[in-house]
């Protein structure tokens, strides 16, 4: 007799909460009789906050300890991080339902404020990932979104030729960076290490201490900020010299203790002149070059007029010597130095590699530009790839191959979870890493004000991202490449443990290879160009970047990629959505009765929580499910059945009619299991039959205000109603 | 009335020299009723040391003027770089033979004693291609030499497969070599520069001064060697854990002053154990790293038996610690360490590359190897080829295209010319060029026993080579590319002298490119493989560098190429002959009367000089005369007519009849010039009839001792009779 799987559906906000109401009727009732038991459960901001205070249960904390549980499987929607404004609407919509739960102290100062404003903590910014995501990254394009894009790419080629003798390039610097002063150990046994600094007097000052065990891996590197700024002043003079623009990529948003300084010294050295000659005034107002440009115009105000206007000629002679810059929105003004939060690497060069290795100039103008990334450890794949473009053409989305990923991920791994760990040294001295005994594993001589940065990786992380890779290999036939340096030090590490790792597994009939990341590229786009698929396997940042850069060449955008976390204890949780939870969307809905939220998110994630639930059930039913499910979302992009965006046209409701008649058509039409084609059979006529009356149904309620019982925490019944206005739909639906 | 051309052969020594007394016989026929006069000018060993003691003319200062006129056309056949014992074997020689001239002062002690010596200096070492290189280098491979090599890789190919999953790679420095720390400087102003060392308290040392001008290119860089001793153990750590053997590849021969110290530093790293264990004893017994493990087994027998089989135990126990090493030659035990001498990089990395990229470990295994290779500023393009091929297969000599080179060259250009600029500092300190404003131009913060070195360019060479460049675009309609990096100092001044100099030709129909080494590499091998052609135009190590690389790949052999000097004012030197003058053939001949010196270079450099020689004098029978010389030079390889080994099989001589035969052929064939076909058909005819004659008239020579009238001073006379055996044959010629 089949065991049943029991698929957690999470309970968020906004937009796919909202169509959540649709969907997931739909999902129960295809699902019900196969041994799937569907259970909702609520990570909402609202949900969360009750929680807090005891006023509903903790679902968060419950599926918090499902993650290390064999039979987790979870469909992780999109849900808010909430800043503190939307907290703080969320316990007013809340109170006002009659929930006595205080209000958010903003500056809490008595004990009992205090104590609130911890409740509340718990509730502020990305709290769900962190627990969730107990597991490596899993990343691919589906097979029907791939189909569908190289269909799409036939009519409309979203990667734009490059011109003829492109100036563009890639700017690394030659050393003092990341990658070259990189030091690394694997602990020998379970430990306490602390940071310490050392002066010239030979004073030590412990940064901070943590608890390691055997097997974790330690990195500890810094940034030479005087070759960095030197590195600088090279690419501002060739941009100049080549009248190209001058382009900077970090992840302030991602590493941001790190990259904001590195940033600032960018314009520290493009502005030097008016650090020169207004140092001290710019000081005087506080203006910290980390924080943008945006920063000085928001303190200028704060100098004599005629001090602003000095320092506003000044930046105009500068902007006249200098090479221009790359505008992250040209229309209004806003530069390359503007925010530093304003470019992301991971999805601003492959906005230039899209647009002809071209970016946008101060006047609007399209240009070739130099594509600025500092450290080593990154730049030299990016510089590789721009390279292929320019001697090999743009790639073609019609006949390139794919490159999945699986990243390491788990554990806060490497550099994404250097944060607490990331110094700037006070003085000239020493940084270094001792452990409880007294020994220095790692040492650095650094300048004051270097960028000093130390990751650790977890043992158990890598050998489950090793096994999460020879899986992959196994499934997808493809080979695996490990994205590791031996001139690296932590990747040195890290290849050593791949190498005992993959003694533990067979690896017949399976291709893996170890290259350094330009080695790995350049065998990764040979096989891409020539329509091969191919799975990388990488550290935690080039995770993030690959799992960008790629799905946008190969599908015009990251969002429709599978992201799945295979966790640690053998189950699986299903991410969709990168898109945020959309609460623009929202709105439209509540003024207009139309909503324009693509749920194809769920519908790929679901096809692979199905996949876990049948290896978890054994039911072969669910297996069914499964490919039928995918079969469908194939005729769904096929048929363009996403939602649109005006009143009147198909929105979500709509179309999660059409991936219902499509699921249940091809249950209908497969021969493996008669029972099934039977039941569904019927179902699927009957969907067919009634498509314009349905439609129609759900047409009528469009052009009207929706009522749906509030934001962050809506009337289930109000918004039920709202979200399934076909009598005609739910009937069919309910009878199955 | 067409001018006439005259064309200077060079009297040389050993093979080249005897071949000449049968070939310029027939060069002269068949060339002077057209307007080309060839003259004999000496700079033979013999030759020199007369003129130096006023006994014989000058010719090669009277070749060091011609050099400086435009119609210079220099036939440059190999000739002895003389050793000490050679040149004191040309004295004795010379004085047997009746001329009055002085013994070689081995340690000279009096006033007169010095004086001799002064003279004999000016015979010693590489003298000749100073004086006769006034220009830059223009090499290539000749089209019926590649169109040969096409087709003997069909039988036979010379480039081995490479294993699948090769663990091979190249390892160059992460920081700290020369590349990272160049500083450049273009003079503004003819000044006298001087390099300088200030120590910790200010004290300034000078360490020489030089002249030079306006428009000139200053370099300074330094190897950090901490940084350098640092890579070789990550080497040796990475080619220990892959099990691969490890390869260095410098150049210690032309790099006499920094190369020898990177070698040695190689040694002091791998046998650290043994300078820790027994640094005291190496250090009384003079051992000197930099001079290889030779120098250590010269000197061990100083210790006594005892420490000496301690010392041996010890290099035992540390080779079966460390990483295999490559060998030079395995049968007899010769180690990649052996002596810095033995690896020269541009003859050694083609060899790995030929050989599968492997290379032979100490039991005389084939094995994959990494290929070391400290200083960036040449390694990223050996590791963009080895990468290539790793990626896309070995490269196949039927169908590959041709890459010729371009390379600055001139007055010493750059790296080559900077060994009287190298320096180690005494102490930690500042290095620094000062010009004689005390202007500081360049300085640099060294280590103690860095390596310290600065170069030189032109602005005179510069600007010829950049001409060169265009002519030979325009010339052969092939894309140039300067290989230049934007991010290595003394190429930033290049890349803008080289757009300045543009601007002065017309470049409509010409393709040019200016790229970073990797790049330049990876678009020329793009081609390469398409079987297309490309001018790589280089610095001179790069020229060095490339100019065997791409030879030995596509003709199996560099000593095939086309080398031409095209000198700064207009006129040309054709060298011939890389392989050396051979001395053993010599011996062979006068032991047995076979020679088997192959003039095929001569051929080749003797098309492009009558070339020149049309260009210089006008005269259409000249291009006539150079395109059925090229045309017979493609019969002679297809024939195989080159000389064979042993006595009774075709010999120089034989092979210079075959050559005449089918020049013959080519002007009795053409139709362009009736009047040489009409002189030619009866020559060819005879010839031909005659053939199996002839053979047998120089046969009948061979297997008994040739008396050639000495070694170092033939006597002609002698010497002729035994090259121009065949009366027959020498009729015909001397009918012409």
């Amino acid at each position: 007799m089949a065991k049943k799987a029991t698929i957690v559906w999470t309970k968020v906000d906004e937009a796919p909460a909202l169509a959540t109401y649709s969907l997931l009727p739909i999902v129960r009732a295809f699902t019900k009789d196969a041994g799937v038991k569907i259970e909702l459960r609520d990570i909402s901001l609202g949900g969360r906050v009750l929680a807090a205070w005891g006023k509903a249960p903790d679902d968060l904390a419950y599926l918090g300890e499902l993650v290390w549980k064999p039979e987790a499987n979870i469909m992780k929607l999109p849900n808010i991080s909430a800043s503190i404004p939307q907290l703080v609407d969320a316990i007013k919509e809340l109170q006002a339902k009659g929930y006595d739960i205080p209000d958010f102290p903003e500056d809490p100062k008595t004990e009992e404020e205090k104590k609130v404003r911890e409740v509340y903590a718990k509730c502020l910014g990305s709290v769900v990932n962190p627990v969730l995501r107990q597991g490596n990254s899993d990343r691919r394009i589906a097979k029907p979104v791939k189909d569908y894009a190289r269909k799409v790419a036939e009519k409309r080629n979203w990667m734009k030729p490059v011109p003829e003798n492109s100036k563009s390039y890639v700017a690394h610097m030659k050393g003092g960076d990341f990658y070259e002063n990189e030091k690394s150990v694997t602990l020998k046994k379970d430990t306490k290490i602390r940071y310490e600094f050392v002066d010239k007097n030979g004073n030590v000052t412990v940064m901070k201490e943590i608890e390691l065990g055997e097997g974790d891996v330690v990195d500890a590197t810094y940034m030479n900020r005087e070759k960095l700024r030197e590195f600088y002043s090279e690419v501002l003079e060739d941009a100049k010299y080549n009248d190209i623009l001058f382009s900077l990529h970090v992840k302030a948003t991602m590493m941001k203790i790190s990259d904001p300084v590195m940033f600032g010294d960018a314009i520290r050295v493009y502005f030097k002149e008016l650090f020169e000659e207004f140092g001290k005034e710019l000081e005087e107002i506080g203006f910290n070059p980390n924080n943008g440009l945006v920063d000085l115009e928001k303190k200028l105000s704060k100098l004599p007029e005629e001090k602003q206007e000095a320092i506003k000629k000044k930046i105009e002679e500068i902007y006249a010597k200098q090479p221009r810059l790359y505008m992250v929105d040209s229309d209004k003004g806003i530069t390359n130095l503007h925010r530093p939060n304003d470019v992301i690497i991971d999805a601003s060069i492959p906005a230039v590699i899209k647009n002809g290795i071209q970016g946008w100039g101060p006047s609007g103008e399209v240009d070739d530009c130099v594509i600025t990334v500092p450290d080593r450890s990154y730049a030299t794949m990016y510089r590789e790839i721009v390279d292929d473009i320019k001697l090999n053409g743009q790639f073609d989305p019609r006949t390139i191959g794919s490159v999945a990923n699986v990243g390491l991920m788990a554990m806060k791994a490497e550099e994404y979870g250097s944060h607490d760990k990331t110094f700037f040294p006070p003085a000239d001295g020493i940084m270094r890493v001792v452990d409880e005994d007294g020994n220095v594993l790692l040492d650095h001589e650094v300048n004051a004000g270097d960028i000093y940065r130390s990751c650790v990786t977890k043992k158990i992380a890598i050998e489950d991202w090793v096994k999460l890779a020879v899986n992959r290999a196994r499934e997808s036939g493809e080979p695996i490449v490990f994205w590791l340096d031996a001139y690296r030090a932590h990747d040195r590490e890290l290849i050593r443990k791949v190498n005992e790792e993959l003694k533990k597994y067979d690896l017949t009939d399976i291709e893996w290879h170890i290259m350094a990341p330009p080695e790995a590229m350049k065998y990764t786009l040979k096989r891409f160009r020539q329509g091969l698929n191919t799975i990388a396997v990488t550290g935690n940042v080039l995770r993030d970047y690959l799992t960008d850069l790629f799905p946008i060449i190969e599908v015009g955008t990251s969002a429709r990629s599978l992201s799945i976390v295979p966790l640690i204890n053998g189950g699986g949780v299903f991410e969709t959505g990168a898109g945020g939870s959309a609460p623009k969307h929202v709105q439209q809905f509540v003024k207009e009765g139309h909503l324009r939220w693509d749920s194809l998110g769920e519908y790929l994630a679901f096809v692979e929580s199905l996949k876990l639930a049948y290896k978890q059930a054994g039911n072969e039913k669910i297996k069914i499910l499964a490919e039928t499910l995918s079969e469908a979302v194939g005729k769904y992009l096929e048929n363009d059945r996403t939602p649109k965006r005006k009143v009147g046209e198909l929105d979500t409701r709509g179309s999660h009619f059409y991936l219902a008649l499509y699921w249940a058509e091809a249950l209908a039409n497969q021969t493996e299991d008669k029972e099934l084609a039977e039941k569904f059979a019927p179902i699927a006529k009957a969907l067919k039959e009634n498509e314009e009356k349905i439609l129609e149904e759900i047409r009528a309620t469009e052009g009207s205000p929706k009522d749906i019982g509030g934001y962050y925490l809506p009337d289930d019944e109000k918004a039920e109603a709202a979200m399934r206005p076909s009598k005609t739909f739910n009937d069919i639906i309910d009878s199955i």
